[in-house]
């Protein structure tokens, strides 16, 4: 297993990964019971490609058999309490068969140094607070704020 | 009480309620025990009256005295769960005379408005788990979200 | 107020106050949108009074007019952790006319201080997520334990 | 493992238990980060075998080499909710080297049918929000009750 997890590689996804990544996005949305149109993932899509969209994808590639078994989704965004914007990691995810192996820490490893990379070192993410597998990994790699997020009723 | 209830307009801010707004924005760092440098309020203030900038403040004024009572701060951003952008209420305060008189709400009230004339009627906010004066409100204005919030260490 | 609010006397009960007792009880039930059978009331009086059983009831007595305005209910258990009992408070109630005076306060003050005689003095007692209120209190007069509860399924 | 897993028998203590018992007491509480006298170990370890107090232990013993490989503790007490008392769940310890083999469900589901015998079927117990680990758990063999607990400053 051990060479398994050291040949996973991250990287921002490319054209050509669409498909893999299209995959994983059905099945986290699966995980969480919602259900997009496709039209939703092209306009995503573009926008992780789009050179002037603060919008991306990466992938965690498995290196022997080139398959991809894991996504994060990230975007930049402004706060008031700071000159510099915020990372904020809106999905993550990781192949039922590819978990316990630190896919899950790489794919935030990669946000946290490409976040570092852009000048916004800031990030944060949310999960429901019944994914208890999420946050034996969460608890490693970062801390729980404490706060409560509230939402217009509908929304 | 009523009458004075009444007499309260929130509105967008303009140039002349920078003073207003800087009195609460600092009474609520020293709520939240932050506190931001001058050059940002500058720059946040700024943004609020730029055009092109979807981030925005509203002032909630006392209609007889004309003193500003109140200010919420909010901008919008992208999501990949969805094509419309999703408006997050960054910072809402009440000063502390003002408060059990609805100011909040008719705060929360505007960006609903204003989100809804954007055409992204999606809001969300945050507040300290143990702030639970200002969740009697928000339980009636909105609903808890089942999420918890994780941050990368140091930030 | 603050004359209203020093008359509030807070007492154990005795077999004269099973009337005023049940009212509390019965809007407490309300409040929890429970219901419980009335011989469960009798059953809670009897244990209240009977000296060889370590449950206990106190009221808040309006000292001008003599209602009882308040009522706490608490027990004393084993605990594994501790050669000494733990007193739990079960139950909380203060007529919706008389919050805001204090009343709550001095309910759990009044259990503080008889846990003290015992020679138990560690207590707790616990109240819905969604019940921002009574955490005002609270969280001025104990602390939030960091704890998740859980119950078998059907209880 | 399913052998190793079957072979796995969870019965109350007896006499001769209460070195391996006391064994996965002190490894509890490193985990806890608390330290009890062993006057205390004493203490609990006679109300466990004292037939007139509700206090309870159960072990989980690997089948093949005898082994106590998890612990759980227990206790009845009162409630003004029901005529019948609750069963409180006060410690469950697995050995670090025998997670994942549903030891745990095993302890609870003990539990479970001791208390249905007793005629006391409603059973509590709480855990850390941070061990998620053991939520993983509980939230498959109950449910997470939408409460907060409280405690007197100080305990």
């Amino acid at each position: 297993m051990s060479s398994a997890d050291d040949s996973v590689v991250v990287r921002f996804v490319t054209e050509d990964d669409k498909d893999g990544w299209q995959r994983l996005w059905k099945s986290f949305q699966e995980f969480y019971e919602v259900s997009f149109p496709n039209e939703l993932d092209d306009f995503n899509f573009k926008r992780f490609l789009d050179p002037t969209v603060k919008m991306w994808a990466a992938v965690a590639v498995n290196g022997l058999s080139g398959e991809i078994i894991g996504m994060v989704n990230f975007f930049s965004h402004m706060s008031t309490w700071d000159f510099k914007d915020k990372i904020y990691i809106n999905d993550l995810y990781v192949g039922e068969n590819s978990r316990i192996k630190g896919v899950g820490r790489k794919l935030i490893q990669f946000v946290y140094e490409e976040a570092d990379k852009l000048g916004t070192p800031s990030e944060y993410w949310c999960t429901d607070e019944s994914n208890h597998r999420a946050q034996i990994l969460y608890t490693k790699i970062g801390y729980k704020a404490p706060k409560i997020m509230y939402k217009r009723n509908g929304y």
